[in-house]
């Protein structure tokens, strides 16, 4: 019962958002947008996988996705697989493109599209949801769709085969959660441009609809605003509830520490990218000042060799790793092994909506033995996915539609 | 005698080079290509920018010139200058192709050609060659031309006015080398896939032309070939020669301890690029381990701010910044103003061929103090350029042509 990709399909899918939607310290009026590939097969089966970037620029992902993904044109979906990290290392290092990067940019992203496309039709090919097939594979064929060069001196392909194998004994103990699924949290209380009546609203529906857990965006040339949204937030969830603030890059160093200092006040689990992504040692230094409070961050860091940097230095206690930002879920999955190496918890951000990412909790968990706190929660684009992911009493549902839920209308 | 900015125009400018020139551990055919921002004004002056990457995905770093460089319409060019360093920032972060980095890759690159045509502007309006433009900028407005922004923990722009000043009043004591000029390195002696012939031939003619310094390409699958090749460069050079060896990032960590290990028996002045650019831990760990022999790197990091954390973990001793490939000149200027303060010596890489890195280091070494070691050499599109840069004896000439050397035929 064999696949054969036929063609390379790309579209680029744009989706702007209604006022304040979406709004944070650096965009005020974002459109959402996916580079998306498209691979057409010998049967009806299509295998879609999505890039996410914000978006004029979404256009030049798309046009790096076909060049790079021909290579896969004729091939059985089966043996992809079973050599997909040497596939993903032959993109990401194409002698043409690779001074985009490396590893970063365009280039990647567009890798993320290929990558993805491929994780969803061999989902679909095997009449499973992507969970299921990643549960399924051996550690060995799971690695072998991992590209973990450049992480030799942490998670070498033998450490991640022996990771896997030492956590499967106990994946019984762990198989519940398919049935009792797991928290969201929800994002979309408290976007930059919110009015304060809008935030009072937004937590009291919240609440109401069974979110323990929220977050706010903050990192206002004001810091005084942020300190009064996030005390509103607080007075409003109360004492129980986790809150997130999210400052999306907007401080210097220095400017760091100085709100953090008064943000905890209302005692937030994270702090979620509060400096440059690029800024390894910068994040270093704010998690040691700001502890316990948790240093969060990833949607911008773009492969695997920078979040090795991060967890080295302790720079950073929730890896948000996202699938649609690097070079798809095979570097998701290599960034997830290594971050439970480390002991370090992966709460993905969700470029994808949730989509794909709520699969990839649950193998985090089932499989990797990572904790599975919650999933950020983004409701805004659930008209446009042909199978929106399931949030209900604040819990995601797991899905059983066979594939990676990628599928746009 | 203003210069205002009429339009934009966009070039694609593409050189293959010929069989083995170019070659290293990833490139086997190179084309060299650049993408090219042109400011066409309301005089015949025209501002030439360039941003360098090899091969097919130049066009996408065109396609996003015009749509960032169009708020530069209608503006005068000694206005621009003004608060160059303000622009900077804001086509970095421009919130619709901000995603597809920040900082780096196609957008990243885009920046720096149209910064370098904004350089490249002023220096002709002011008639004279980019070095005498620089150097007769105060402190003050020099600093106002660069984006100083999450550098604040090692240079605030009060600290870069400072130094500025602090290295004014000797500059009289580094002023002739605008007439003695400095020296070369040759890169050209020993691309990976020239013969062992070819080398012999061109570290003679090298060492024929006055070169004293010269570098060979490393990162084989094979060490043995490595080392091989730097023992024959090595003898034929002589004992006084300065060698340089670059792997361009095919090693892992413990390859590259290894191979480095055995590569001290000719006593490299450096090792480049030993693994991947963003892996600052593991040049670390290296230049730890291979002291007193250099860790140079610089081609593939995006921005200043990697650059920082390279220059905190003291994990590269030679800077190899590269104005066209992070955020142009004024980027640069950032990072080699950020060096200085650590100590630390900027040996450009020349994606440019030296055409705008001449001016730069001129301007390193008079105005900030740097060294003046030497600069790369790579005569592989000398009939490209309207104004070639000369180097005679082994020594790089002052350029006396008005702007930054970077018109193409």
């Amino acid at each position: 019962m064999s696949t054969s990709i036929r063609s390379i399909r790309v579209r680029d899918a744009r989706f702007p958002l209604e006022a304040g939607h979406g709004s944070d310290a650096v965009h005020t009026n974002p459109i959402y947008a996916y580079a998306v590939c498209e691979l057409l097969t010998d049967s009806p089966l299509v295998g879609t996988g999505l890039a996410f970037t914000l978006g004029h620029g979404n256009h030049l992902v798309c046009q790096a996705i076909e060049p790079l993904a021909k290579r896969l044109v004729g091939r059985e979906i089966e043996e992809v697989m079973a050599e997909l990290g040497a596939i993903n290392r032959a993109i990401a290092d194409d002698e043409f493109y690779r001074w985009l990067g490396p590893h970063k940019g365009v280039v990647h992203l567009a890798l993320a599209a290929i990558n993805n496309a491929c994780w969803d039709l061999f989902a679909k090919s095997r009449g499973v949801p992507l969970w299921r097939a990643l549960l399924d594979l051996s550690p060995e064929a799971l690695v072998a769709t991992l590209d973990l060069s450049y992480l030799e001196d942490v998670v070498a392909p033998s450490q991640a085969i022996e990771l896997l194998r030492r956590e499967s004994p106990t994946r019984g103990q762990r198989e519940p959660i398919l049935g009792s699924g797991y928290p969201g949290y929800d994002t979309s209380v408290g976007w930059f441009n919110y009015s304060d009546d809008v935030i009072e609203t937004n937590v009291r529906r919240a609440v109401d609809a069974g979110f323990g857990a929220m977050k706010l965006k903050v990192g206002s040339k004001d810091p005084a605003r942020d300190i009064r949204r996030a005390m509103l937030v607080r007075r409003l969830a109360g004492d129980d509830a986790t809150i997130m603030t999210d400052a999306n890059q907007q401080w210097t160093l220095p400017q760091a520490m100085s709100v953090c200092k008064e943000l905890a006040a209302i005692k937030p689990y994270w702090v979620e990218e509060p400096t440059h992504p690029d800024d390894v040692q910068a994040h270093r230094v704010l998690a040691e000042a700001i502890a316990p409070i948790a240093v969060a961050m990833g949607e911008h860091v773009p492969n695997r060799v920078v979040f090795k940097n991060y967890l080295l230095a302790r720079a950073a206690s929730i890896i948000q790793v996202d699938a649609v930002r690097v070079g798809g879920v095979s570097e998701f999955l290599a960034v997830a092994l290594m971050a439970r190496q480390f002991g370090v918890d992966v709460v993905p951000h969700v470029g994808d909506m949730g989509q794909i990412h709520q699969h990839l909790v649950l193998f985090n968990h089932i499989a990797l033995g990572h904790r599975a706190s919650f999933l950020e929660y983004i409701p805004h684009l659930k008209s446009h996915f042909v199978t929106p992911a399931r949030v209900e009493a604040g819990v995601y549902v797991t899905p059983q539609v066979p594939g990676s839920s990628s599928e746009l209308k």
